[in-house]
């Protein structure tokens, strides 16, 4: 849409003034403290496309231009890492033929994204994609695979997508890798056994959970108004700022950034007031 | 409050009004679906206390009666498990007097809670505190002990108390639990050796959790307005509905237990509603 509007003289004077309004704000907000880290679950796409009686995929498309303006302000406000939670492990169990439908949006998404050079290239994008990759089909393991190598050397920003994931996964999965790892070195050897006595702890997992390579998140939000965590980051949610604005997925942009920063701030000042006073 | 309105005949009267009104919405709403299982993170006695003025005892000593009416309303609208987060391992870090002002409020309300006759015969409550109570000062360890005993053979309605506890202990405590249920019963023996590739699966977790003795709660209530879970039912908030009523703890009551409720119902029918599509 900001494309189209771009496309003629006045449209570019309104989207500089845009633009200029915009940069101003931020730079206003920045002298706050500014969410080193915010996860989205994009909620809402399915019932977009309902509510303006369009076909399913044009709500997926509706979101993934969402998905471009939330990245574009995040970044812009000096959001470092940003998480979307694209496909659930318990997605899995959906019909043979909505699963193929959602891998083929991916693969076509995950394509697109990397196309577009502005948003990677100007903030310095590196993608990560984060669950058990091996349960993807191919061509989408290939695409994401891809991607990762494509901005392996991007350290600015970064996008985290977790596909096919859950925490109920991957937390014993921290486990596993976890036992694997006392083996190896509290034995000085590869017999494949671990001490009970030789306790896992806390940071022990944190370690080995897919989401330990970046800070956890903090704030988490929800678009459409939902309140639920639905399996995602939840032994990283541990001291987040939930916010479920009322907006579906597509119909997130400036103001929903905005507010959800604002409300991280306001969060930020009290938290900081309580420790002053204790 | 409602023991000073009842003591006169008219208080005795507007008594009986209000818990008629209240049974007939209460069974008004059992028509639909009541959540199993409510957590609460009473937040917001201190900020009452300051608000209003009193010292900082006496918001949690409005907080205690508020708990009172909340778990009252759960059990009369049908609500089996009510879990409370009293205290977290992180308080422990506190100043040692502030700690040692909670651990005697708290050794004083459990001994309170269990002359509440009434509230404990009537609706039949099984009392389990939760975490690690070893941490805990010794005479709140015993009385929390003498009240699960006392209430140790009632099923009909449950209050868990989370003392002592946070997540990041709880899924590490499960995890060191499981891995000595693995050693003891794959290897026919006790020698405390646990075989890596022997997984160990989110369902082994589960069994070890403190929590795990109940099921997940079905929604989350955080008082005054945070959205936070502050190390708080992680793993078991998987799938459940947050709720964050603008009230301070002391400030809860009837209104918050029934929009709660409401919330989780209208949740649950677009919940059927979408799977009927699928």
């Amino acid at each position: 849409m900001e494309e189209a509007r771009q496309s003629g003289v006045i449209g570019k004077l309104l989207g500089s003034v845009n633009s200029t309004m915009r940069r101003i704000l931020f730079t206003f907000m920045s002298s706050g403290p500014i969410p080193q880290h915010i996860a989205f679950i994009m909620d809402g796409n399915r019932r977009f496309a309902k509510k303006w009686k369009l076909e399913e995929g044009a709500g997926h498309k509706a979101g993934f231009l969402a998905l471009m303006s939330v990245l574009k302000y995040c970044y812009e406000v000096g959001v470092k890492y940003v998480t979307v939670y694209a496909f659930s492990l318990d997605n899995f169990n959906r019909r043979p033929d909505e699963v193929q439908y959602v891998m083929d949006i991916m693969h076509e998404k995950i394509e697109g994204f990397m196309k577009e050079l502005d948003m990677v290239n100007r903030y310095g994008v590196r993608v990560l994609f984060i669950g058990d990759l091996n349960r993807l089909d191919e061509p989408v393991r290939v695409a994401a695979e891809k991607a990762m190598e494509a901005t392996a050397k991007n350290t600015k920003t970064y996008l985290l997508v977790c596909v096919a994931y859950t925490s109920s996964h991957e937390i014993p999965r921290a486990v596993y890798e976890a036992c694997q790892e006392k083996s190896k070195t509290n034995n000085n050897d590869d017999d494949g056994i671990v001490d009970v006595n030789d306790v896992i702890k806390a940071v022990d997992l944190e370690k080995h959970m897919y989401m330990g390579v970046v800070p956890d998140p903090d704030v988490l939000v929800r678009s459409s108004g939902e309140t639920r965590l639905s399996n995602f980051l939840l032994w990283q949610s541990n001291n987040c700022l939930l916010y479920s604005p009322k907006a579906l997925w597509p119909e997130m942009g400036f103001w929903q950034v905005v507010w959800g920063i604002f409300k991280y701030q306001r969060s930020y000042y009290y938290l900081e007031k309580q420790k002053k006073q204790a």
